[in-house]
C-alpha cells in the first residue's frame, strides 16, 4: 500500500514548505519536490494544507456514568475524531476505587478492542493508591500508560485525598510518568452547592455559580505544590480560566515542571450559555464549567504564548433527552460533559489562524504535536516526517462550514446536539490517512475500524 | 489608686512626644507637660520609653498535650508575661471534636480563672463544625470570642478537613469573626514523614526536613481562596518562611482581607539549630518548624513594610527533660512548641530598633497595637490615650542583657531552658502597669493576680 | 493665649477617643477627660471630630507661567486652604535654569512673607545641577529644604535630563533629602503632540490623548531605577494611573526607599472630562491628565493599603477666562493646572469614611500624618500630641454641602471655576486652629496672616 | 552540483529522524530512508546530527572603531563562523550621525562585498532620525533591511535620544520592520564613570561597577514603554542579567511584542573575569559587561522556556595588544567586544544538550531557526525542509574539545586571545554546507568565498 500527496503546502509545528509526500505501509517515507514515484493512490492537495493529523489527548468514551454511559463509544467516536482531522486519541481508563489500576485498564482495552478507526492510548484515572499497590505504577509504564490523572474534584466519585495525590505523585516521579489533574477544590464546592441547593437554586445556572474560578486556581496552586516537593512533572486538564492559568505560570516560573491544556468550550463559550431557557444551559453542564466570558482572551493569549500547551476537548456526550434531563429538578443530578471531539481542528484553526491569534505552525502545535511530545508519542505522532507513522489530514483553509447537529456534514457524533450549534468556521477537514490508510476522503469515511493501542513512553523520550 | 509618669517620652505607633501621664484607677486620665496633680505613687521615667504594654496575641497556657501539659499555667505564665512588657495575652480555648465549641470555652475559663496577672481574650479553636452547630458561632460572638483558629496540620488531632473550613469561614465571615489558620498541609507531611520515618530518619532534623515551605505556602493560598469566596477577615498564626509570605502579600493584593504574624523564632533562629548534638535540636521542635536562614530577612522585611501586621510568640513551652525527651526515639514524639512570651519585647525592640530595621512606632505598632485593632479590643488595649486601661510599660532603651534560662533575672518561664539562650539584646522592660496596677517595677514583681477576661468586639469595631 | 476644646472625638493617624484638649500659647498643652483648666477661648467640639490640621505638600501658588500667574498668592491660596481645614502647606521653590537654587529660594520667600495665614515649607525644584553647584544642596539643607523635585516631562521649561537627574539624586541622598519626581517622559510625550498636532488634533481631548499612562509608568521605573543606584529616597507626586502604581509597588517590593502621593482629581474625575463641549474641557487640563475611569480604584484601594502615602492637591489654579483660553486653538497652549487646596479633606473624608474604603485613622494619616513624617515636619506638625504645634480642625463629619465656584461657602479660592463643581459631599471643616491661633470659626476666617515659614528636617528625622 | 548526507539524524527545531538528505544545486530537494539517488558528493552522517546551519544575527565585523576596527573583517570573520558551524550572519550597518542611513547601508556593502564565505544580512544601526529622513526607512525596507538597532548607551558616538527612538519605532511598527535595542542607560553611566574616574577607579574592574544590572533593566523597560505605545516589534540584544529579563518577561505579559537574545559570555562567563591581574580583565571589557555570576544560571532557564529566543555572539573582537591595551590607563579607553563568532554552536550545544537544560530540539532553535523566524530569513534559512537554502552542518555529538587560542583546530578567528579559554566542550562541528557547497569538511576549509547577501522579508513573512 503506497500513498503519494502531491502538490501540498506542507505544514508542522515549525516548518512551512511545498512538497510531495509518499507514504509507503504505515510511515512516511519520502519528501520532495515534485516526486514521481509511483503510488497506489494520488492525492492532489493543491491549495490545502498537509499537516500531521490531530491528536486530542482528553477524551472519555464508553466511559460509565450512573447507570449509563457517554453517547459515543470507541467506535463512533473515533470516526467522529477522524472526521474532524484527529487521528489520535487517549482516553481515560478508570480505576474502580479499592480495585486494581491494570484491572481498569483490562477494562478499557475490553471496550476499545476492534472498535477504533484510529490509533489510541490510555491515561489511567487513579482513585486511590494505597502504599502496598505502588508496585502497579510499574507494570503501567510496562503497558504503555505513562500518565496517571487524578481528581480534587468529585468527592465520593473519582476525588482522591491529597494523601493519595501525594504517593501517587512521588511515585510517578520515580518512574518518568507524568500526573495529570482535574483542578478545582471540590470539597469545599459540595459545601457551596450544600448551601444553594438548601435556598431553591436548583437550575443549570447555578452549576457555574457553584463552582468559583478562584477554587480551581487553588487546586492548581495545591496541586503544583506536591508536585514540586514531590519532583513529578504536572499537567492540568480542561484549564477553564485566568485565575487558575496565572498559578500555572507562576509555578512554571519558579521552575516546576507545569504543563496543561485548554479546551475550546473556554475559549469559545462563556456562562451565558447557562441561563438558557427550557433547561438548554443542562447541555454545557460540564466541570469545570464554563467561565465568565473575560476569560475567553486569556486563555486564547496563553494558548498564542505557550503558557498553554494544547487543545484537546474533554469530549464526554450525553444525550440532552433522556440524559442531560435527569438533572431538571436539580442541576447536580446533571451528567457532566459535552461533546466535541469533532470540532477541535476547525475551531482551533478558525479562532487561531484565521482569527488572526497564531499562525500555522502553532496550529499544527496545538492540536497535534505538542499532545505527541508530552504524552510519549513522538515522533511516531504528531509530525509530517520520515518514519513517522503517516497519520496525516489534508485540511482545506477556505472553506467555511456552520457547525450544526442537524447538518450530518458537519456533526457524526452520537449525540443530539451540538455545543457549538450555529458556529460558522473556515478551515475544514478533507482528507485523512490514519497510518497510511485513507480513511476519510474528500469528507467521506472510506475505511473504519483499524485504530490500534499506542504503548506511550516515559515523560521525555521519544518513541519511533 | 492613681499613678503619676512623670519626664517619660511617650511613644504610640504613631506619635512620639514628651509628657506627663495621670493614670486614675484603671484608665489613662491626663497627658500633658510638667504635670503637677497628685498621685499616690509617682514613677520618674527620665530617659525611658512610656509604651503600651504589649499584646502577645498567641499563646498556649496550660494546654493538655499526649497526657501532659504545657509547661506554663496562666499563673505561671503571665507572670513571665508581665516581666517581658506584656500586659494582655490571646490564649487558645480548644474545642474537643464532637462536642461543643461553648464547653470548650467553659474549660479555658476554667484554667485561667483567678490564675492570670495580665488581662487574657481567648480564641477558640474549632476542630469541627457540623451544619447543626453553627449556631454557636452566634454564641461566642456574645461571649466576645471573634477569632477561630482553624488547622491545616494535625491530622487526627486539631486538623480539619477543608468543608469544616469553609463552613466555619463562611459563618464567621456573617458575624463579623476573624479566622485564624495554622497553615501546613498536615496530610501531605504526614506521608513525607511516613516514607522518611521508614527510611530510618527520626532524629529532629527531620522535623524540619519533613515540612517544605511549600506546604506552608500551599496552605496559606488555600485558606486564602476559601476566605476569599466566603467573604471572612483571614489571620495567618506563626508565619514562618519567605514562601508563605509571597501568598500572604499575594492575596491581599487582589483583594483578600488577609493579615498575618510571625514570632520571634522565625525571625532570629533558623533550621541550623536541629542538628545541634545531644539531641538538643528538640527544643526547637515546633510546627511550623524553623526554616533556612534566607528566611529571616524576608520576615524582617515583610514587618518593616507591613506586609506582617505583628509579633507573637507562639508560646507552648515543654521542658526538654521529661516532655522533649519523649521524641529520643522517633522526632514525631517530641511535643511541639517553645516558650517565648517572656522575650518578645526585647527581641523586637532590639532586632527592629537597635538594628535598624524600624523605629519606635513601628516596633509599638506590632508588638501592641497590630493585635488591638486586629483582635477588637483598641482603644481599650494598645496605645496611650485617654480612657484607655492603664497598660503601660516604662522600657529601658539603653540597658543590655544576655537572655538565659540560668539567669534568674531574664526568665521568669517555667520552663527549663530558654530558645534564645546566649542571646545578647539591649532594650529591657523596667516597670510595668496593668489597669493602674504597678505590677513590675525595676524588675521586680509587685503584685500578681488580678488579670482579667477580655470580651473582645467584632473586626474592625472599637472597644471602649 | 490659650484654647480649650471640649467634648470631642479626637481622631490620630492611630488614636481615636474622647477627650478635652487644652492648647497654650502655639502649642498642645494638655489632654484629658472633663479638663477644667481655664481658657481664653472654649469650643464645645460635640459631636465633632477633632483632628490635626491638613497638610498639603504639594502647591503652586504665584507661580509664573508665560508671562502670567497663578490665580491664587500665598494670601489667597492659603485662606482657601485654611477654609479646607488644610493648616500647612509645601509650595514649590523654582530654579531659573543657570542660575542658583538658593537665588530661587530667595524669591519664592519673598512671595510668600507676610503673606500667608497658615504655616509653610518649600521644596526646591531643581532644572539643572552642574557639578560645580552641588555645594548648594548643603545650605539647601540648612535652610530647611530637604526635598528636591525633578521633571522628565516638559522638555525646555522644567525637564532636566538623566545625567541631571542621577547627579542631584546622588548628593540628595548624601545629605539625607528626598527627591520628589514628576513621572512622566515628557521627551517622547512631544513626539506623540507634533504627530498629532500635524494631523489637527489641536482640542483639549488630545492632551489626554497624547499622554499616555505607559510613559508615567516609564518615568515611575525609570526615577527608582536611579534613585535605587544612587542610594536616595524617592517620592513620586500626583500619581495618576495604576500603570505607575504597579512600578511604585514593584521599587518598593524589591527594596527601594519610594512612596507617592495622588491627588482628588485622579481619585474623582476621568478623561472623559475633557470631551466637555465649549472648551471647556480646558479646566482639567493638567499633567499629568485625568485618566481613564478605570483608574480611579486602583488609586483608592492603593490609598487604602498604604501603597499611596498621601493626597497632596498640586493646586495650580487659572482662570478659565483670560488664561485657559489662550488655548483655544492649541491645546498645548492651555496652562497646565487645576484648583483643588480648598476641597481636599472634604473630598477624601468623603470618598474615604463616607463611602466606607477607609476608617478615620486613615483618613487623618493620608490628609496630615503621613506628609508631617515624610517631609521632616512631624510631630510639630501631623498630630494631636502634647508639645505639638496647635493646628487642630474641628470636623462636622455629618454635615453635607455641594461644591460650587458660585457658591461663596465652598468655594474662596481667587479662580473661576471648581474642579468638583456640583459635587455633593459630606464632611466639611468648622473650626480651624494654626499655632494656637483660631483662624477660622464656624465657617468664617476670623484671622488672617500669621503664617510662618518651616525649616523642615531631614528624612527620618523629628522636627519638634 | 549535488550533495547526498546518508544515515545522519536529522535534527529541527522540532523533529528528529533519521533520514537521508539529497541537495541539488543550492536547495535540499528530498528527506527519505535510505536514499539511492546518485550524487556528485555522498557524505556519511552516521553518528552525527545533521542539523540546519547556525545563524548568528549578531557580529560586528570589520568595524571601526576610535581609528581602528575589529579584528575580524567580512572575509577571516566569516570563515571562523562557518568553521563553528554558522552559516548565516546578520551584521551591523553604521548610520554616520547626520548622514543617511542608506550612505551606511552602501558602505557596508563594500566591506562585505565579496570577502563573505556565507551568507549575510545587515541591520541598520540608526543614530538620528529626523522627521524628514524617515522615509528612508521604506527605502531600507526594499534593500531586504527590516531591523533597526538603537542605542541606550554610548552617548556621543550611537547614543540616540528618547525622541529619536520613538519617532524610528513609530515609522518601524508601520512598515512592519523590527527594532533591536543596546539596553542599557548610558547617561546614568556616564555619570557614574566620571564619579569613580574622579575616585581613581580606573581599573577594568571598574569597567563592570560602573553599568549596575538596574541601568540594564531600566533601559529595557523603557525601550518597551516606547515600542508599545509606538506599536512595534522590540528585540533586546545580548540580554545580560536577570534583572532585565525580568522587564522583558513582564512587557510580554502585559502583550507587548518583545523577544530578545542573549550571548554565550553571559551565559559562561562572569564578573570575577575583570579582576583577574595584568590588565588581563580587558579582554572581557564589553557591553554590557560581564555580569555576577547569580546571573547565569537565570539566563540559561530563560533560553529553556523560551523567554530568551536565541543567541548571538556579538562578536566584536579586539587584539589583546595594540587594541585592548589602549585603556591600561583608564578602562573608559579600552575598545568594548570579544570575540566569540566560531565558538557559540559548541558552547550552546554543551551548556544546553550535554549538561541537560534543554534538547536537541531547542538547541537547534536557539542556534538558528529562532533568528531566521525572527529575522525574515525562514524557511530559506533555519531549516532543514524541502525548498530550503542547504545550509547544513554536520555535527559531531560526542567529540570533546578545548577551546585556545593557541590550538589552531579551535581558533580560526583573527584575534589574539580566546574569550573561552581553556573551557572544555562536547559537541563539535564538523563538516558545513552553505547553500549546497561543502566549505567545511571533517574541521578543514575546502571552499571559501561565495557568501551573498540576504534581502531579509518583513517581520512575520516567510521568505521562500
Amino acid at each position: 500500500m503506497s500513498v503519494l500527496i502531491k502538490n501540498g503546502r506542507l505544514v508542522t509545528a515549525v516548518d512551512d514548505y511545498y512538497a510531495d509526500v509518499f507514504v509507503q505501509g504505515e510511515k512516511i517515507a519520502l519528501i520532495g519536490a515534485d516526486l514521481t514515484v509511483e503510488a497506489d493512490t494520488v492525492i492532489d492537495a493543491a491549495g490545502k494544507l498537509v499537516i500531521p493529523g490531530g491528536i486530542d489527548p482528553h477524551t472519555h468514551l464508553d466511559m460509565p456514568f450512573g447507570g449509563s454511559f457517554t453517547a459515543d463509544d470507541f467506535q463512533s467516536g473515533t470516526k467522529a475524531a477522524a472526521f474532524g482531522g484527529t487521528t489520535t486519541i487517549i482516553d481515560f481508563a478508570i480505576q474502580t476505587q479499592g480495585r486494581s489500576t491494570l484491572e481498569g485498564l483490562d477494562a478499557w482495552h475490553s471496550r476499545a478492542a476492534g472498535k477504533a478507526t484510529i490509533d489510541y492510548g490510555f491515561h489511567m484515572i487513579v482513585t486511590d493508591m494505597p502504599v502496598e499497590r505502588l508496585g502497579e505504577i510499574d507494570k503501567l509504564v510496562e503497558e504503555g500508560v505513562t500518565s496517571y490523572k487524578m481528581f480534587m474534584a468529585y468527592p465520593g466519585v473519582l476525588y482522591a485525598d491529597d494523601a493519595t495525590h501525594y504517593r501517587t505523585y512521588r511515585k510517578a516521579g520515580e518512574v518518568g510518568a507524568r500526573i495529570s489533574l482535574h483542578a478545582e477544590n471540590g470539597i469545599v464546592i459540595d459545601e457551596i452547592i450544600r448551601r444553594e441547593v438548601a435556598r431553591g437554586h436548583v437550575t443549570p445556572t447555578w452549576h457555574g455559580k457553584t463552582r468559583p474560578c478562584r477554587l480551581a486556581a487553588e487546586a492548581v496552586f495545591r496541586a503544583a505544590a506536591m508536585a514540586e516537593v514531590a519532583e513529578v512533572p504536572l499537567y492540568i486538564v480542561h484549564l477553564d480560566c485566568n485565575d487558575a492559568l496565572v498559578e500555572v505560570k507562576r509555578a512554571r516560573e519558579r521552575g516546576v515542571d507545569i504543563l496543561c491544556e485548554t479546551c475550546p468550550q473556554y475559549l469559545f463559550l462563556d456562562d451565558s450559555f447557562y441561563d438558557r431557557p427550557n433547561f438548554e444551559g443542562a447541555k454545557w453542564v460540564m466541570s469545570p464549567p464554563l467561565r465568565h466570558r473575560s476569560n475567553n482572551e486569556p486563555l486564547w493569549a496563553g494558548l498564542t504564548k505557550g503558557d498553554i500547551s494544547l487543545v484537546a476537548t474533554d469530549h464526554a456526550p450525553f444525550n440532552f433527552e433522556g440524559q442531560k434531563e435527569m438533572g431538571r429538578e436539580l442541576f447536580t443530578k446533571i451528567p457532566n460533559g459535552a461533546p466535541g471531539i469533532e470540532n477541535r481542528m476547525s475551531l482551533i484553526y478558525h479562532g487561531g489562524v484565521v482569527q488572526g491569534r497564531f499562525g500555522l505552525n502553532r496550529f499544527v502545535e496545538v492540536t497535534s504535536t505538542a499532545a505527541a511530545k508530552i504524552f510519549g508519542m513522538f515522533p511516531k505522532k504528531g509530525t509530517i516526517a520520515i518514519g513517522s507513522d503517516a497519520d496525516i489530514v489534508i485540511f482545506d483553509p477556505d472553506v467555511q462550514r456552520t457547525i450544526s447537529a442537524s447538518d450530518p456534514a458537519t456533526h457524526h457524533m452520537r449525540v443530539d446536539y451540538s455545543a457549538y450549534e450555529g458556529l460558522e468556521v473556515q478551515g475544514w477537514t478533507e482528507t485523512v490517512l490514519s497510518r497510511g490508510r485513507v480513511i476519510v476522503q474528500d469528507g467521506q469515511m472510506v475505511q473504519d475500524g483499524g485504530g490500534k493501542y499506542i504503548k506511550r513512553a516515559r515523560c521525555g523520550e521519544l518513541l519511533r
